[in-house]
């Protein structure tokens, strides 16, 4: 503990060094520009990695840098992150290298943290033609690296928070990367607003007041999976709208 | 409140006249056979439709019936069931006109349980193919319905407590019904190890007392997706095993 | 398996028998007074114990029916039951001998549903006061069933969903109940408003919309437990407004 | 973005300044001596404030610091940190000026995230009289930022994974800090083991294997808070051992 607290000294020191008002500057609160979801790798620091400075860079670290969608530790940080503090870009950032996703493309067990890297067994099932394409074991891994990463990015556009933020009057936006630790530098996949486009109709929603807007034109993309009136009567007749049951919950 | 207490007093009544002893027997402990998982639906209590007394089924219920890998909720019912309780037969049972998956198949939101929702939303796109080619909307209803229940029993038969289980001296049974709120019937949808068996290459492992076990032969179902030896490697120079972390977590 | 279709095909029959209309009936929607919230226990099946019919009640079972903060699976079924649905009563129900809390009350590890059970434990340290002054055992265990369902209760009424719903046109009800399985029979907790009344000044909040209206006096129970003009200063100078954080999250 | 990439490669530039093989060394493996369990803020990046280099520290951080015993994103961390990796020192890191904390003592609804601040006025409610008597609301505030480290802390020693490493060969020290904002200082809360030890009766289990063993005492401490023989009896006559049931989870 001893090591801690003599780092944080000589940070302090430093800072101060550079400006004596370093600290009450900081106090006054944060309006950070990015939300950072990373693994909890002890090689992966976020704001290190980036070099960005104290006040930057929210930030959720866990196993194989996961976006679990009833996950409510992320959740929370995603919704104050975007709605409260609104950040500008979030980053999803995965490693080559990573322990939790190799751990995933292994058959051991590992306890508890099993069930945790199911998630990244989905990804891999998700993508499996893709990967299987892939002989070079190493460069396979590598891969399944940056689709873990693009699946997250993903999962955060699933979310009624990141829908509702992308109606908004600033919309975040999302960027996938990864970081190498073979030589330190972040590589940018390039995940655009495409790599959602093609999964909007299914998990694309719409709030209740931008339905009732004449003005809100809905988008294609947002249409039903199927039809509302279809799926409220396919075992039987309608119920009785007096009953005031959303049609498409009621069956 | 008052009709609660009632009912009570009237259900009492007739267990009483039918063995006045009812109680008495039942309060020695449980030993259910069955573990069911369907749900919250008010119109499908599970001992009532499947006609099972008190002490033959442990239950959890929640919206849509949904199995999800990193819920200590449901994971810790499926544990206690599986390695306590030993339950032989485990059932994920759906039901047609489910308000849930109708939910996930529309494009509205509903708050916080569009987080949920989202899982089923995961198993439209697996079978996106399959429910397109069906024309007609009741039918692809019906059909995601019961392709949200084979996706749940999938996800049972990912977690290491369902496959630690299947090695072990009483391999519980798992089942996938659906229930049909026109007529009542329930319909076994005939999920059989098939149904992992072709995810076990992906999803399939091995506790660690298992492998070191020359007289358990290790599957070839449980190969790892990806090799060990190129996991660990692929980015760099092996680490010195003096270290002691397995190898396919220490990158 | 046989066993389960048997059972239901006996249970259509006998509705059937009742009424040929009844699935017809059921399957145009539901409109459940009750939301249920059980233990998986097998011998405490809801809708049988209280004697209600189906449609009649929307259940979510787990072990030892708790109620967590951040459970995604039981919120889902809440946020739903009572925004969607608009059930009328929402009822915990525990039992005595119940497994769950008997396991919590020992000193032995059963695998990860220990990490569910702590929340039983959390409701012994709560009363330890009260539990240690009954010297029997027996009664001890009792009274530790009764007080996890009152903590579980007051779970419910912690969340936003049941503060909002209790200010609205219709707010639920909320009961806790005791089942006893040496005779069959509910009691009735006597849980009222006092129960939240009391941790109101700790757990109480107003939505945004509803501190804005004038119209709506703001309950005196429901002033912040610390000023937000202090906490929002206390380790520094206020932050510029311009930057439109709010000011108790922005420091 | 192109601030992040930038700031990537300076700070790539500035290690290999420092050391031309920098990367390779680290791409080796992790062995983090350090778990640090901190705050989202933007202006606590853990390793910085800490003076810790890339590779020292296993890295969780979310709203508040809140250790939740149901939240498989947090136990996935922890269980990995301490079996795997074996880490010899865990910090929960807290921070006067917290946006959670002070959110979770205000009376406002922020969304989603208010489920996850109920964590926090649980602290509250478990410590309400020691708070009350600081009448200064901006030293009330810091103290509860420290007691809500100190149960985080607390919440740590109530898992399974934190008890059984704690009598394995190499236990974990867990501490408590709080990071002052206005001076960047790191404060030892100087948790030690008496911060469990009174809790110890209550959330103190065994592993099934230890209690076999007689060479292994059974500390006092982890007495059942109710003796066994007595919780599994209460309701009824001991059931029939023939079914093999654990008696305190049988009833």
């Amino acid at each position: 503990m001893q090591h801690i607290l003599d780092g944080n000294r000589r940070w302090v020191a430093s800072k101060l060094a550079e400006d004596p008002d370093y600290f009450q500057k900081l106090a006054v609160g944060q309006k950070p520009r990015y939300l950072f979801i990373g693994c909890s790798d002890s090689r992966v620091p976020g704001s290190a990695i980036t070099g960005t400075a104290p006040g930057e860079m929210f930030t959720h670290r866990n196993i194989a840098n996961v976006v679990v969608n009833t996950d409510l530790n992320l959740l929370s940080v995603l919704q104050y992150a975007v709605e409260v503090l609104e950040v500008k870009i979030i980053l999803v950032v995965g490693h080559y290298g990573c322990g939790g996703v190799a751990a995933a493309a292994s058959n051991k067990q590992y306890g508890l943290i099993d069930n945790w890297l199911t998630n990244v067994r989905d990804v891999v099932r998700l993508h499996e033609t893709e990967l299987l394409r892939i002989a070079d074991p190493k460069l396979r891994m590598r891969r399944l690296v940056e689709l873990n990463v693009i699946e997250q990015v993903r999962n955060l556009a699933k979310t009624n928070i990141i829908q509702n933020a992308m109606r908004g009057a600033n919309p975040p936006i999302l960027h996938g990367l990864v970081y190498d630790l073979a030589d330190g530098l972040l590589k940018d996949l390039e995940v655009d607003n495409s790599t959602f486009a093609d999964l909007q109709h299914i998990y694309g929603t719409e709030a209740p007041e931008e339905e009732a807007t004449a003005a809100t034109p809905v988008a294609e993309a947002s249409a039903p999976f199927i039809a509302e009136e279809d799926s409220s009567a396919y075992e039987g007749p309608k119920h009785d709208p007096v009953q005031g049951i959303p049609a498409s919950l009621a069956e």
